[in-house]
């Protein structure tokens, strides 16, 4: 099964121009690059008018990586085994496509604790519709009710950034066998509880 | 619990400073600013004695990293519950004390193409016991015998690293819940089949 690459909406006018060149100097030089200098010079908006629009460079920053991450919604018409494939397939394909692989090594080494603390806000918030989803489930009986969420979280988001430091394949094939691997600690206590 | 951080033996002499500077100026400065002229300037140790003993900035990496993952083996006398909780502190450890958050974010956004590539080799010949250690136990029926043990060495590293992104505790508890979470998908064939 091959899935189509996800980006944000495209916007029109300035805000897309403004978006556009946001991302791409975050995926090739990294945050530190971003600010409303840099992105002037490379969308060919005006200071003046991203100033308008964005009080400062942290306005900026958190516009675009909300849009960003806001961009592609959790489905609610999805098994739990869909939901945990579709998340494996979003993380990939915003650290791939969207972000880039640099936006995450930025954050791993907080070189600007500014960025930092706004991209982690951003994972938080982005994150909220997957986390109040996973404890319907397990508040509903399908998981185990005493299941970590947030570790949940970060075993999904890990497992993709691990294969990516190994230089490992991440396709839809390797999405099943993670699911094939971790799938027994969703069900197991269900089964045992049946 | 609580357990010992560890750090690579040391070494006494030229080749213990070289080694200590060499690992400080990648912790705080990446692995582009580990060269034989900066590891002369932080160690003291004349560029002439570094390289009578490494050929050039490549063997010298080698050997320091080559060090670093060496320096706490395996242990054989674990259960596989045991051998997986060692496995996460062992890789929090080598990340927060030894090779730095910062040498890791390098290899995600591969910086520096030579280090990436000596880093992989070295995880990759520093986790040979653990990969062996897992398959023998895949072998003797105490794990499932078709369990995806590269899978699992990305899982077992990604929880770490992403717990670290998103800035929560990676303590000795933690380690526990992440044990408690995964450990169904280590045993739950073993418990039908038996």
């Amino acid at each position: 099964m091959s899935t189509p690459v996800e980006r944000p909406a495209r916007r029109s006018g300035a805000d897309g121009r403004i978006f556009a060149a946001a991302l791409d100097l975050l995926r090739s030089r990294g945050p530190l690059a971003v600010n409303v200098e840099s992105v002037a010079a490379a969308s060919g908006v005006a200071k003046t008018t991203i100033y308008r629009r964005y009080r400062n460079r942290e306005a900026l920053l958190t516009a675009v990586i909300t849009a960003a991450s806001e961009a592609v919604p959790l489905p609610t018409n999805l098994s739990t085994r869909e939901t945990l494939g579709w998340v494996l397939r979003h993380a990939r394909d915003t650290i791939e496509q969207v972000i880039g692989r640099g936006t995450v090594a930025a954050v791993l080494s907080n070189v600007d604790p500014e960025f930092t603390n706004l991209l982690l806000e951003m994972i938080r918030t982005s994150t909220r519709p997957l986390r109040e989803n996973l404890r319907a489930r397990a508040a509903a009986g399908e998981l185990p009710d005493d299941m970590d969420i947030e570790l949940v979280m970060s075993m999904l988001l890990g497992v993709v950034i691990a294969e990516l430091i190994r230089g490992r394949q991440t396709d839809d094939e390797w999405v099943e066998s993670v699911l094939a691997l971790i799938w027994p600690a969703f069900e197991a206590r269900g089964l045992l509880a049946s």
